[in-house]
């Protein structure tokens, strides 16, 4: 019996879950948010689309699984992000619209009732919004320059980039995103 | 001949498209996003299905509609907009999230690959832009108190605005939009 004859089902049908969201992280960076079909994620990953439909039910779940892996890649360990890095990650989403359309368009569609994808924002921004105040903390104290405190600030550094995004995608000749962001950092002020 | 057996054929057309407009900004309003089916609108409006597809063929075609609408709505004379005044219209849009709602979930899907709301909101932002740099320079002049131009400010001053309707979408209870968009008043300095 080899090692692969020997994975339970449990195991095999995780590993064939990340395959297929890897080649769907793929074919979004290849053809966008529209282009990424169900139909060219299947081709993709060698799988017939009802082969696929049994691991992922419809398009969104996928694309959910797919930004709960980007969240995973983009994580740095607890308490190391730094205000510097954040305006890095931002400078690096600017090379890859396709990723940070999906996740754009999905945010978007969140927001409607009933959505597949609404826990999933609305758990993230819990979480992102702590971790930035922390952030935030860790640079300036408890208080910035301006007086607010980290928690007031940490909303507004989320919204400023993900406000940004939609900027940008719809006009990237007039949006230099990375510059915006770099400008909003100098509002906070001097540490 | 009454004053409406007058009216030009392309009159009375106007006029019922202002009247759909308005309809489905009241469904919009009562039942969210999802819940404004066309079928919801064309009811409240007293045309069918196919009268109302007569005068637009598509629901994004209807809200792009709202949209302009509510921009005409909202719109100061030239030159008379002041931050306070900003921040006023985001205590406003608080209490309207049916709006709200429909204007983020269009802007997601608009970043799409052809989406016919693209143009609409690509050309709303350049305007906007310019309409938001007026603003901060009668209030601020050439320079604000951070250094930074009216031109450079601007885009982040609409991304906030932006980004914390998402987040007060998503989870209204854990985010309070109008007193975060006047911390991001206070970070630009007194004048």
């Amino acid at each position: 019996m080899s090692y692969r004859d020997g994975m339970s089902a449990r195991v095999r049908s995780e590993e064939r879950r990340a395959e297929i969201v890897r080649a769907a992280l793929e074919v979004i960076a290849e053809r966008g948010y529209r282009g990424a079909s169900m139909a060219a994620i299947a081709e993709r990953v060698g799988l017939t689309q009802q082969g696929l439909l049994h691991h992922f039910p419809t398009k969104d779940t996928l694309l959910v699984a797919v930004l709960e892996e980007r969240d995973k890649w983009d994580a740095v360990p607890a308490g190391t992000w730094r205000l510097d890095l954040l305006a890095s990650l931002v400078e690096y989403n600017a090379m890859r619209p396709g990723i940070v359309q999906t996740f754009s368009a999905l945010l978007g569609e969140s927001v409607t009732e009933g959505h597949p994808a609404r826990e999933y924002f609305t758990e993230r921004y819990g979480r992102v919004r702590e971790s930035m105040a922390q952030v935030l903390r860790t640079e300036y104290g408890d208080r910035l320059p301006n007086g607010l405190t980290p928690e007031r600030v940490a909303p507004l550094l989320i919204a400023v980039m993900d406000g940004l995004q939609y900027q940008w995608l719809l006009d990237p000749e007039s949006v230099d995103m990375a510059g915006a962001f770099r400008d909003f950092v100098t509002l906070l002020g001097e540490d």
